[in-house]
């Protein structure tokens, strides 16, 4: 099978960085093209990149010429599908006309994750709403479809997971890792040596979100799911993988360990499509009393391109009046660039790509 | 007026450097002696210790020579009050024989928290209580008094500051210090870059410490308060101040502007008195978006002995069915040695000391 | 004795916070003008800081209303001196236009340091140099003094109390605080767990500095001091406190006990005027096997203003052909803010002010 | 070929864990034993660890049941060869019985690396030393060969590719990871937000051993090169990477640019035996203004099992009489297991296993 030209876009940042890490040797997909900002244009991308993303800098990519992010270079090297890690102010134009354009967009910038026509896209829990973003263009090639918040992924998929118990409200606090913020994004006195319990927009966007991904595809709209949900968000001075203290109200008189049961045994779509960059199982359970800790957890998943794609939980008690437990994301992997990359794998394999 | 002899009890640890940097000439009361374990017992107070308190070394306690810690080095020095910085395995007997033989402690060890006689005391919250420990010895000389655990301490103080609204339920997740655990409590490698979603006991100490401490004394029994709270702790990579994501839900139909006021005007029994560690106001409410940060606000409070006292709150919005809130305490004064003193001042004041 | 009107320019950064705190209360000026940027002029700034300098706001400054930076809000202001934190590229114009118009600048910032007429001055090695600064306007009113660089001011120090030994070489390699690149100069994902071996200009600022500090003024124009001096900068994730790693080749031969004491009896020019910021001793030799550290150490000094003053060395020991030491400067106040208010009060003391 | 079979004693520790990494699928070795103290003694090493070598839990250890270490396990399992990560007062007595009892003792312990007849060795620089270990037992099976300390490791390999200029003196100051003092080394609170300049007998090792592996084998004796190196260790919050600032005077009169070509041209034995973890450049030379650092270099080297065995060098310029740079060695891989696991590559290879 011929690979798929993809470009990726704001490549030298941190999650363009795990882009290019994840589709190195992809089996369905080749990088055609890495944009940067103007800075950067022209140059090697081994030269100009600060490699984060862990191992050693792809060999392939390492050789290819930055060009500056634009609709016109995307279409001079024939790109099909674009990895949009782009800042929002930056995304808003430029996804949209490569949409136009007849590109399939898989976005982890926020411009258009509240679109009524754009999806969020998590491939376990709501792979339906892919047809929403092929709904678009009626049709013709090309759409836009978002990933959601890093915080929002990790919690949505453990809700997922607990559907099935009727849930009656969520009460979040996060636990952010600085990487969030983007590699210039938080100054040094700001964060070393304490905690910062503001992240803007952050609140808003886990609570709305959550409600979106987990809410049913009715027609043609999104009918969000009722849920209650109070998120606080904190930074903390963690390089990588957001932390998050979650109680949980359940419909169903349900124990920890019927919990932990159905976290653990919770698979969907993309592992029963063997999706390259699916975890076998999205989420991990923990059963020391002390765990998931960024320094240990960011790389749950399976070895290779499913590394950091799986959450980890644990510490599942009774808490209040329903069940507590904290989760780990890796924010940059299952909370961006890794869940484009799986909604990508989907859907091609649904065939939505031609 | 004489000033009453005094001894720290573990003085050289985080919790005994800040008894001895407030009870430098404080007006009440002297050290009269210092004690530790074994290692630093004979040495000089300045040799000894690693100061970590803030400030110079205070100069009168430098000179001072270490005594191992037991009753008989009390007894010698004929300490009418002792000020306990013990390890909980080594408070439980030296407090219990130091109260036999007519000591008043003040103790921040978690040893004697629950017994049914002593009580657990937040001068602005529960004054009343003291007389719980008066009852110990049948009106004669001695008694224990302990305070609460680092992170109720901030919490209980905010909840007395609501309490008239009504509290149906409260959901709190910590963001704890690293000086909680004292200076050899946890090893580098477990926290550096990373959060620990388990502190041992301390959310049951959050939970049930709470429901007493704004409990009543009924009958010379403390009544718990009936109250839904669910607490998860988790360490973080800072030095020194707790931060709390808090949500409550109020009985009462309030807004977050109400609560604020609330707070920012809360004044008790100490502040009335005008006891000499006493915050003017026990609560400070910030208005910026981003705080409090424990790198900013952990020295909350007047300045002198009153630095450390005041909790911060900030960030109050609706969230959920209640209220969100951030709370920063100081865990070493406030949640520490500085209410064990505030203790001491409201019991000296009260005349329960002769 | 009337107190001096002074201004504080750039008062809202570290080094200008810094220089508030020295300043409230100072016996012989007071703070008549805060300046800060556009962004907070005409705020109180009790309101527009977030104040890091330690301890409580000050009362006097809290109510002040910010003026934007500029030479109007001088002179409207009429202070006589004005102590500089502004930004290189800021000060040099303003700097230069305030000394014209008559007034005193005591700069932290770099713009002046190496202008042929401006002395940088370390009130306790270099104080004549301070007719270098009086000769600028030919006896007329106003001069630039410049302070020196933050690791510089720490090295000069210690160098200072060896020279009687000659000096063969040194060679320095440094461990400094975030706080040394201002509030936002340098993102935390560049830090946090890292360390960063680049300090742009550092190492050629430490090595001329410290030449020129240690220098003699010869006829109006300051001949450097001859001194083999090898210096590396590295930034490490530390707030506050630049330690430095420093092996000194000595002509005379001692032992490093010779050195301590040398040390240790350091006084000068300012320890003999007791001037209201000078430490008793400028330089306080650690005799633990593990000191100074940037946690324990940084207020060296004594308490009040010249807490922060004193500079810490230890493990003093041979090493190589010479004596090696750690030393530690807080670098925001004998590295910066500190060292500018000595000099004003040593400047004024010997009556360059009038 | 058959695989040997390997020990690797005190598996659960950082050390041991990267042994464990990467002997996995190793093609000359297999792991058919697994130590630890009594406490893990038993358990499956999956459950008993707390994985923190990277990349997944090798799947074949997982299972592996652990013993606790002893002679008697290690002959019961028939083990060729025994990698140590044992600590020092452990190490002494068992790794001499082991090598009495025939056993091949590759060891990070510092127990024997003094011992006239053990030879410290880095294949790259003194592949010759290990014929001294081979005399142990006068050509009988068992010996035991050290790897150097963590810090040595890396300045022995950038002085070994110096070394033809002629080398007239070395001062290095390091920046030292938590990780080198072991998982429970050292508390948080002695290295949070600070940095410690003293780390027990690591200047002394960093001296006496660079001296000794750059010695040369002299009819069974090692006779240390003559070298004037000074040395000051500290520890810094880093969780793993040591960084060392050196300043090298050479006999040559050479260039910056010259320097860089020697390091990055430098290839030794284990390069051209193209040993399983022998990375392809043993010194990796960056170009950018700021590196090496930390957070970003430690995997150094290729992919697989060499990543983390290259240094990597930078800034390298003048600097006093010498030329000054930077180096990053990775302290748990180069630094400590992985040259352990390259030495035993080169003595297979050479045939001295037999």
């Amino acid at each position: 099978m011929e690979r798929i030209k993809a470009a990726v876009l704001g490549s030298t940042g941190l999650v363009g960085q795990h882009f290019v890490r994840m589709l190195e040797r992809h089996p369905w997909c080749e990088i055609a093209l890495l944009t940067a900002s103007e800075r950067s244009a022209g140059r090697r991308y081994g030269d100009a990149v600060s490699w984060e993303a862990g191992g050693a800098l792809p060999l392939e990519a390492r050789e290819l010429e930055i060009a500056e992010t634009s609709v016109e270079a995307c279409l001079a090297s024939r790109v099909r599908v674009a990895f949009s890690a782009l800042p929002a102010e930056v995304a808003d134009g430029i996804e949209t006309q490569l949409r136009d354009a007849g590109v399939f967009v898989f976005s982890n910038a926020s411009a258009h994750r509240m679109d009524a026509g754009v999806p969020i896209v998590i491939p376990e829990i709501n792979p339906d709403h892919l047809a929403l973003a092929c709904a678009q263009r009626n049709g013709k090639r090309g759409f836009i479809a978002a990933n959601s918040n890093c915080s929002t992924a990790g919690l949505a998929l453990v809700l997922a997971a607990l559907t099935r118990f009727g849930i009656k409200s969520v009460t979040v606090s996060t636990y952010q890792a600085v990487s969030g913020a983007g590699r210039r994004g938080l100054p040094a006195m700001s964060i070393l040596g304490s905690a910062v319990p503001f992240i803007p927009g952050e609140e808003e966007k886990i609570e709305q979100e959550t409600r979106r991904i987990l809410g049913r595809l009715d027609g043609g709209t999104i009918v969000d799911r009722e849920l209650d949900i109070a998120a606080s968000a904190c930074r903390i001075p963690v390089r990588e993988g957001h932390l998050e203290s979650v109680v949980v109200e359940l419909e169903s008189p349900v124990t920890p360990a019927d919990v932990a049961k159905a976290l653990a045994d919770y698979r969907a779509l993309p592992q029963e499509l063997e999706l390259p960059s699916a975890p076998r199982f999205p989420i991990v359970v923990r059963v020391e009393p002390d765990r998931p800790q960024p320094a240990l957890d960011i790389l749950a998943g399976e070895p290779g391109s499913a590394a950091g794609m799986a959450v980890s939980v644990g510490r599942l008690r009774r808490k209040g009046k329903g069940v507590g437990l904290f989760l780990l994301v890796n924010n940059l992997v299952r909370g961006a660039a890794g869940t484009c990359v799986l909604s990508f794998e989907l859907a091609l394999k649904k065939g939505y790509l031609k």
